[in-house]
């Protein structure tokens, strides 16, 4: 391992699996020299920013058009959403203004007020200006260099075997990255949930994020190793490393393949016990991602990202249409949906939620959909509507009380009747589930069980409320686990309880895509597992190995011990015996 | 119920329980006119500021040698505070350059420099530093009248069987209260925790509080009652209402008679089962309500107001202090003292909190205590010294992992190793048990019984984190209820798993001093009930009423509810039937 001695070892998050071995392309900004300079011709200057804007909004719709060809309509919906930025009035008249008053270039002008606006938008408390923030900078740049007529990096052109390093890639950046030349991507910022790394994950391109500073250390054309699987850069390997990470790239990518074989198989454990596993989404354009790598369902389809992404509530027609893309995309295999989580770390921009001390023990999820009952009203119609066109199960986030279920039933059935009256068709055997996240319902499952038709684990919630662990306070963040032996606990009186109630009992939270708590939840009797797409195939690999006894054994052996510590120790002995 | 309809009832908070009928005394503000008017001679409104701050200081000192007789050195404490807030130098020079600068009055300089550093003082976050600006107000108020000449209302003197009505009383205005004259106060603003409803509770003088604006409707002498159980105020009532007043009043004085004659007696129930009845405090000032109140041991010492009322962490030896006179005061008795429980929404002044997103989730109680071990160290120190005096229980708060016992276990070991070495004396037997206040240890009872010497369960934080409901919460308060069937069940398994591991279990959260709650506490097995001192009598003589048997049927029959609302149901008419 002399090459960590040599330093010459990056470290950072791994953002999208895989190995690649290719040359780096240093996508540096062009440091722009902006001068405010006195002009002689504001017909000139705003020449030249019209022009400036027409050159970007060509590569804009090529970008667009593009990533429509890879990726889909609803990712190409970014770009138009970027079009219409940079065509917006307001922004073009502040620039001309500033031009006028300040006698100023174009650029001056058009790099100040985007640097204004953008400055407003981020300092807004909400997540979905923030991210606004960032688009206005990428279209701003991009606008910038048309008018100073500087030749943008294009992405889509780089050499082959080009590993490409960045400050940061943008939406436009990624959805220019072409597959037959680029085989890697480092960025100095960012995290697994920022929106390269899920570019990367959809495009199966192998991505390390948050590296820290390196550009300066780095040179164009040297050779890099990028393992994403343990989020490591090294570069200039020698030849013995790179004999090393080329065997580890065959074994990965023949492991693909094999997993990649397991598609149409369903998961069936040694014993011969059949189990669900499902994907979990947050729009109809994932999925692709779910069928692509062998999902039989959808377990989680969290609803709210059409709410986020809108200017007011989506109305019934525009939630129907979505339920029944995904209603059909499924063929008649299950499509669980979550009603509307807005509330705790969530918001929508057009509604106000209150200023809450603890938001994570707030006004959230159902308990705003029963105090505001149109919301729940339109979304139960919609997806009424849409039940007609595939297996669909609604599932109610956060509830903590029977008498939640009880309003929300009969809302639902308030709005059966109606549809009914409407003469519309509607499933008339859909099921209404409730998502477990509070201890609430782990202490009384048999209670719960005997009110609606299924539940489905949300293991995030329902560990930080059981530990009391708030799971983003850093502080803290080592006492937050699911594999504390009371979540573990919970976790089985919920499936018991369950079936003493006659319900089957799935999981949707990331404890469900983990690989070494597969063995455990199969051996407590799980029903069905959902995950991201990308965690299918190495879930059902590993369930087509298990035992039920001896999985049954491993709960009982698990559930007597004291700690966390203690339990993933004695898995990981459990699973180095499943080979 | 004609005086409804002529609309001569006022409503309010219940803050001290009681019935008085009585004479208003309207406690006005001065509202007197400050003009700047420029000044002749900077000497003269020097002398009359420093002449106003005399009478000040004097009054100040009468009100502290009358709280030290009545209510001990604890109380006396704020108003030597407020002396060496009266007699800061920064303050005085501040004024000082005003009248220098501003060549204006006294009065004037005086009231804008309290106002600004008031103003300063309440825009802190923290609590501590907002109720500073409180007193410093109040003193300046104070010193305001010294200056001007103007008479202060002396509350000490007031007419016999005077009920007061003020805007709100600030800690030098109850301190005064004569209750030879004074049967009862009402005030406009203000809460069950306000300072004034505590005192009022300290003194036993029946209080109304949080009336809004009836001042100006009200008269000097008019007829009130002050119904402290309701939260009602009578304004001029007839003859009749006067009757049944004056009859719930001696009503209420027997039962109260009644319940004091309980004071010695142990709580035995009628099968001959005994329960501990125990007092929580905040301080050892606290002691007296609580032995007599007939509470037999402490069952909760909130030590962290030792750590708030300080500018620094308190000392080995001054924790020692405190620790051992509660140990002494309760002859005998079980001390349970609770390690230092800050964060979440108790802050210290002298140590900086992160700013967390859910504070209720995040770094607190004995996570701050393991991560900063030098303040449980001393702690523990403190309380195995004091150990010798009586017997002193220790209580880690927050503890939701074995891993923390077992860490905070292995330090108080090591203070033991030191305290030996150093030749000094402690209870060797001396007990360290745990509050339960996380759904973990519930859904783990039995495991984490076995690493400690008792249990105690919080109420409050264990209903807020099962129902994932803050309990400060307005918009869901509806949602917060102890008598949730989730909650119940939880604190019947940690009845059960207490017993299985061989350790006794005690509450301390308010639902121990529900009397709608013992019977249900009682039949579940609940070995120690403690409350403030205030409800020690009622529950002693709810439980001197009980069965045993008919309770744990009670249980059985409640645990197969599935609402709040219907257990609560079932309660009451089981409580009907105790006469």
């Amino acid at each position: 391992m002399e090459w960590i001695m040599k330093n010459n070892l990056i470290k950072g998050i791994p953002a999208s699996p895989g190995i690649a071995i290719g040359k780096a392309f240093l996508y540096k900004e062009n440091n722009l020299e902006i001068l405010e300079k006195s002009i002689l011709s504001k017909e000139e200057e705003l020449e030249r920013l019209i022009k400036g804007r027409e050159v970007a909004k060509k590569q804009l719709e090529e970008i667009k058009e593009n990533t429509l060809q890879k990726l889909g309509k609803d990712k190409a919906d970014i770009f138009e959403g970027h079009i219409t930025l940079l065509e917006d009035e307001e922004l073009f008249s502040e620039i001309d203004s500033k031009i006028s008053e300040k006698k100023c270039t174009a650029e001056f002008a058009l790099n100040e007020a985007i640097d204004e606006y953008a400055n407003m938008l981020a300092n807004l408390e909400d997540a979905y200006f923030k991210e606004r923030a960032g688009d206005l900078r990428d279209i701003g740049k991009r606008w910038l260099y048309g008018v100073m007529n500087v030749q943008v990096v294009d992405l889509s052109k780089l050499e082959p075997e080009t590993i490409i390093v960045a400050r940061e890639l943008n939406p436009s950046d990624t959805a220019q990255i072409n597959l037959e030349n680029v085989l890697a991507f480092v960025t100095e910022i960012g995290g697994k949930t920022a929106h390269s790394s899920i570019m990367a994950r959809s495009l199966e391109l192998p991505a390390v994020v948050g590296v820290g500073t390196v550009l300066e250390n780095l040179e164009d054309n040297q050779i890099l190793i990028v393992d994403a699987l343990n989020g490591e850069v090294i570069v200039n390997p020698d030849e013995e490393t790179l004999k090393t990470y080329r065997e580890k790239r065959e074994n990965f990518l023949k492991e693909k393949e094999e997993l990649k074989a397991l598609k149409d198989k369903e998961a069936v454990s040694k014993d011969g016990t059949k189990v669900d596993v499902w994907g979990n989404i947050g729009s109809p354009n994932d999925l692709k991602g779910i069928i692509s790598n062998g999902g039989f369902g959808i377990g989680l389809y969290r609803t709210e990202f059409l709410f986020m992404e809108k200017d007011s509530f989506p109305t019934e027609d525009e939630q129907f249409e979505a339920y029944k893309i995904v209603a059909e995309g499924l063929k008649g295999y299950p499509v669980t949906i979550r009603t509307m989580d807005i509330g705790g770390d969530k918001s929508l921009p057009y509604m106000e939620l209150p200023q809450e001390e603890n938001p994570f023990l707030g006004w959230r999820a159902i308990r705003v959909c029963l105090d505001r009952q149109e919301i729940l009203k339109t979304q139960f119609r919609a997806l009424l509507r849409a039940s007609k066109y595939g297996q669909i199960k609604i599932m109610l986030p956060m509830i903590m009380d029977i008498e939640e279920i009880r309003k929300a039933k009969a809302i639902f059935e308030n709005c059966k009747n109606e549809l009914r009256e409407e003469g519309i068709e509607f499933d008339e055997k859909i099921m209404l589930g409730i998502m477990v996240e509070t201890p609430a319902v782990a202490f009384r499952a048999k209670y719960f069980a005997k009110e609606c038709d299924f539940f489905s684990i949300g293991t995030n919630d329902l560990t930080q409320y059981t530990l009391a662990v708030d799971r983003g306070n850093e502080k803290i963040a080592n006492l937050y686990d699911t594999y504390n032996p009371a979540v573990l606990q919970a976790i089985k009186m919920l499936i018991d309880g369950a079936h003493e109630g006659g319900i089957k009992i799935s999981m949707c939270g990331e404890f469900a895509g983990d690989e070494n708590a597969v063995a455990i939840l199969f051996g407590m009797g799980l029903d069905s597992f959902s995950m991201s797409g990308i965690s299918i195939p190495r879930v059902k690999r590993i369930l087509m190995k298990l035992d039920k006894k001896e999985c049954e054994k491993l709960v009982e052996r698990i559930l007597e011990l004291s700690t966390a510590s203690e339990i993933k120790n004695e898995v990981k002995e459990f699973m180095k015996n499943i080979a």
